[in-house]
């Protein structure tokens, strides 16, 4: 199939963008690009391969941006029940404790997620996995991290497993066991960390062998390094028995406290570091010096209504890759739609449109490190793209709190998104 | 139709709520409706209203709130091009004046709306109308003044009237050729005022008589009043010969410098104050001892990263009548969503989802003066109505990015909304 008469097609070559290089868009104007099967084939201008593809069927793009599919590589997915009436009763004025009380915070997903069965824990799920599609998310990172024990933790990695098969969004998974101290270990955050090194890191590792499809490589293994959660020895400990086990690393970092967990997740080789809103300069060109992704997330500060973010133009200026995601959980930030953190990108930590998409596709595909299949729009990768429903790629960050996408290709696969659209029913 | 097992049906009942009464949703659990052609007949429980009209068509709302639609209470949704170049100039660290130098600014809306035929800006602004209705708004206001001359002031009239008339939302037209002084008059803001005042208000008055259908009532008159616009004097001024016309009132009083503008909005019953970022205690007392509602753009705010917003809390203590709008425009905050700034009145000032329902539908039709028509599900009302695709109100504002509703029934004919689905084309 060709698509012909793009007013800009975004290549977004190279790979991952580092530093000042963060903003490079490959924009071909009345752009084309031939793809067969689940691949990309030619990109070229439309006169040229129309030319030297007379019959081929076509797809006419005009009045669209074609673009590269979004790549969401942090998400919190898979859960059960959720937490609006935590949301209403802070509003109300509640203290923390008085939600605690009322049985909120982590917990309570914790809890409604360990009594959830397989199935409607899909159920639950597939909605926000449709809403990701529509809004144009191709490829997304999903964590478990809500069992907190073992059956639970393996559960969501089995649904995850399930999801990613049904399609059509490809899911990179992580194991997010150290994503809270448990419950059973309220008092004993070191007594969970052993459970984690001893006992949980070993059977998914051995339960991935034999439950996981050859085409999906090893989960990511996470850590929330946090006051509260996991500090900074506790973090190693689990990351470094992670690596020995052939894991690849995330880390959560930064998030309200800085602990160094940025510092750790460069020295380990980490794909990503991720949160990163208190990141201390020494983080900062520690990162810079790595093939660590920062993965900001600031639909989180938005979403508790904090001032702060992440602070991207240090980090540009150091030389870090810089990522964003949607951080889409049911606490602090249920939003499904990669456009979202792109409009808040632009306005709270200053990236131009150009910078937050690459910081959404290429960028974003490295810090699942799938930047060799998804993320840009270059011969040999997945036709993993989008159409947008206007010209300019600039109405991306510039407009908000709508949809700009109509069509979805997915793996060479054209889905239509009736978005801003009705009929009478 | 019976619209039936709704688990929660939200009819918001009794008119405006003021102060610390906003937030009143009149919930009915397990709720039927009954409409015919446009009008709501009666409200009341599922097994009730089943069993009294067996034989009518129904339209089943399982898992669905049912609400009122949304009401957007101040938009300048009719403009040409857009300054999507101009966002990513700010973002590149330009200077307001390199902005302007480049021809940016609301001039620059001014230049591509004067330049724009009717058939131009119907084309332009259709979309924002399908996205509007998309996310649930049934009504929204909207405003002249991106021409600033009299020949585009009525064009911009004539077009609002035209897609009043085509539907489905209706419009509440304002004019607003005081929104920014004319830059024939640059340097004489007091000579635009007169000009306003002694020709531009008496044509408009004479014009609307002859072209306006009989159902549209007079377009309310609205000022600018802000430092660089219009100030105090010239903005009162302007809305006395208003009034002496008989045009209903509105202001934009107090986004950036607080020169009193919504203490003039009270003086002379106007029917709305908006903004109102900067508001003093006086003011907000005569905002409480009046009829004005105080209607609170907080998208524009997020749209320039400011971290100011509306003082809700203390309007909401002293006895306002508060509503919500996207302030819809192209330089500060393109969406088209209420369910948006919903989400943000949450955040940013404190609104529980309730108050930011009720803040968007009936104390939102109160500051258009619809009130005796949409904004509740009450007998008798316009058949103005949600689906919603999730069963709880308070996933409204406590998620965003998204789009949360499922159907849209506007004077009862039933559209559906395929946001967050998606097809094989």
């Amino acid at each position: 199939m060709l698509i012909h008469s793009a007013p800009q097609l975004l290549t977004i070559p190279g790979g991952p963008q580092r530093g000042r290089d963060l903003g490079e868009l490959g924009i071909i104007e009345n752009g084309a690009l031939l793809i067969r099967e689940e691949k990309i084939i030619e990109v070229g201008s439309t006169p040229e391969l129309r030319e030297k593809y007379p019959d081929e069927p076509t797809l006419d793009a005009s009045g669209s941006v074609v673009m590269p599919g979004f790549i969401d590589p942090h998400t919190h997915l898979l859960w059960g029940g959720d937490r609006a009436r935590e949301f209403e009763m802070r509003l109300e004025g509640a203290h923390y404790l008085d939600i605690l009380k009322a049985g909120g915070g982590i917990i309570s997903t914790v809890r409604d997620t360990r009594t959830a069965s397989l199935e409607s824990l899909l159920a639950q799920t597939r909605p926000r996995l449709m809403r990701m599609f529509a809004t144009g998310t191709t490829t997304a990172e999903a964590k478990t991290g809500y069992g907190l024990q073992t059956a639970t933790e393996l559960r969501m990695l089995k649904a995850l497993l399930a999801l990613d098969n049904e399609g059509p969004i490809e899911l990179a998974i992580t194991f997010l066991g150290a994503h809270a101290i448990a419950p059973e270990y309220k008092d004993n955050p070191q007594g969970y960390t052993e459970h984690i090194v001893n006992e949980m890191l070993p059977i998914v590792h051995d339960w991935w062998d034999t439950h996981a499809p050859r085409r999906q490589r090893m989960p990511f293994v996470d850590v929330f390094c946090e006051t509260g959660a996991f500090d900074l020895a506790q973090s190693r400990q689990i990351l470094e028995k992670a690596a020995a086990l052939g894991f690849p690393l995330k880390i959560h970092a930064d998030e309200f406290d800085n602990l160094g967990g940025a510092s750790l997740a460069a020295e380990l080789g980490a794909a990503s570091a991720d949160h990163l809103v208190v990141t201390s300069d020494e983080d900062i060109a520690a990162l810079a010096n790595s093939e660590t992704v920062a993965v900001s997330l600031p639909c989180t500060p938005f979403g508790l209504a904090h001032c702060d973010y992440t602070p991207a133009q240090k980090m540009l200026d150091a030389g870090v890759i810089l990522a964003i995601a949607t951080d889409c959980n049911p606490g602090t930030a249920w939003t499904e739609s990669m456009q979202f953190p792109i409009a808040l990108a632009c306005r709270a930590m200053k990236l131009t449109p150009a910078q937050a998409i690459v910081a959404a596709t290429i960028n974003a595909a490295y810090a699942i490190r799938r930047e060799d299949r998804v993320g840009s729009i270059e011969v040999g990768k997945q036709a993993d793209l989008l159409l947008l429903s206007v010209a300019d790629y600039r109405q991306l960050g510039y407009r908000f709190g709508t949809n700009l996408v109509k069509k979805v290709i997915k793996r060479g696969r054209v889905y239509s998104v009736d978005v801003g659209y009705y009929q009478t029913a």
